[in-house]
């Protein structure tokens, strides 16, 4: 069976991380998605199980203690994480995952899976990623402001990405994704023919005697 | 400006990489295609400068003396090698260049460009790889057999490679290849972005006090 893989999509706020994705979803149709936990109240368009699993403190801490997250981390006194059940499964059934996550979280996922592949999505200009942080008009100066001093110490973390993609138009930069998906699932390394052909040839890339015979 | 890449494309004989590779010229027009120069004699349907740059022994002797080949072999008595300028002045340019050679000549070319992206083309099935070798009805049975036998030591290299593409069929097997060319122009550290970012943070991803005030 073919090896599945686990795809991180990070990107300064701005970027159109969300758009994006959406756009991959209805591309993609056979990839599956991670769906992060949170403490946070649920905003009124969003659903539990699509846009988030709503834990309580208590439950979300106890899920900590057990092991349960991929990663997880507190920004502003809500927790959120990555469930690492769902993923597992889902690569062991040869899926890929794809996962929104910031560039703290993906590093740490990183250390934990690192045949993960890592896509960052930048905004076109610096420019056009201060337009788009203004555009949320509930927002501050002092926030927007915030925002893009973080915004740009990202940008600086995407070089330890493996793939950039500019958010230049949104299905143009879902079509890219989707190529990377497509030619990740052709690495040698995750084939059936990989592991068809290793037990030929052996790790070494050797051919060993007794395989030899075995294939007659 | 964004790096350019090789492509190498390989596979047995039969997987069907000539094919393939026209499909590939159709869709991606703004690949260009490594040519290789050759002493074996032209066939009616081939082109100077096409199919081959055809040279006489004396002038390809000249040329390897003269160290201007990627790489080169001789088979049943003809030399073949591939031009090393052209690929290098595709390179310079940023563009990517896609080279179909065998399994020898992939490996003289990795050894000299580590960067290179090397992709095998897999035949649907050993049964099919022996019909299509078999279809060739000019062949006789004792040159069958030892281009099967070729294909099958060949099929344990292809685990050296990047990617791996089953021609099942032609069309998907090009749209696996131009999804793999897409993803490659993604790839951070040949992005223009890599190159900018570097100059701020430094190679090491540590941030220069001299950068930091240079870029205000």
């Amino acid at each position: 069976m073919q090896q599945g893989f686990l795809l991180i999509l990070s990107g300064p706020s701005g970027a159109g991380k969300n758009t994006v994705l959406d756009a991959v979803r209805r591309r993609c149709p056979d990839v599956v998605y991670s769906i992060s936990a949170t403490t946070r109240p649920r905003r009124p368009m969003e659903e539990e199980g699509r846009n988030y699993f709503f834990l309580t403190r208590e439950e979300f801490e106890r899920r900590i203690t057990a092991g349960e997250f991929l990663e997880w981390a507190e920004f502003c006194g809500n927790y959120y994480g990555t469930p690492i059940g769902f993923i597992c499964e889902s690569l062991a059934r040869g899926e890929v995952v794809v996962m929104d996550i910031d560039i703290q979280g993906a590093r740490q996922v990183r250390d934990k899976m690192p045949e993960a592949i890592l896509v960052f999505l930048l905004p076109p200009t610096m420019a056009e990623l201060e337009k788009r942080l203004r555009g949320r008009s509930s927002d501050s100066d002092a926030a927007i402001k915030r925002r893009l001093e973080t915004a740009l110490d990202e940008l600086k973390a995407g070089i330890e990405y493996d793939y950039v993609v500019c958010n230049d138009k949104v299905e143009r930069a879902a079509a890219k994704l989707e190529a990377i998906i497509t030619a990740e699932r052709c690495r040698v390394r995750r084939s059936e023919y990989f592991q068809v052909v290793k037990d030929i040839v052996g790790e070494q890339g050797v051919m060993r005697q007794d395989d030899e015979s075995a294939a007659h």
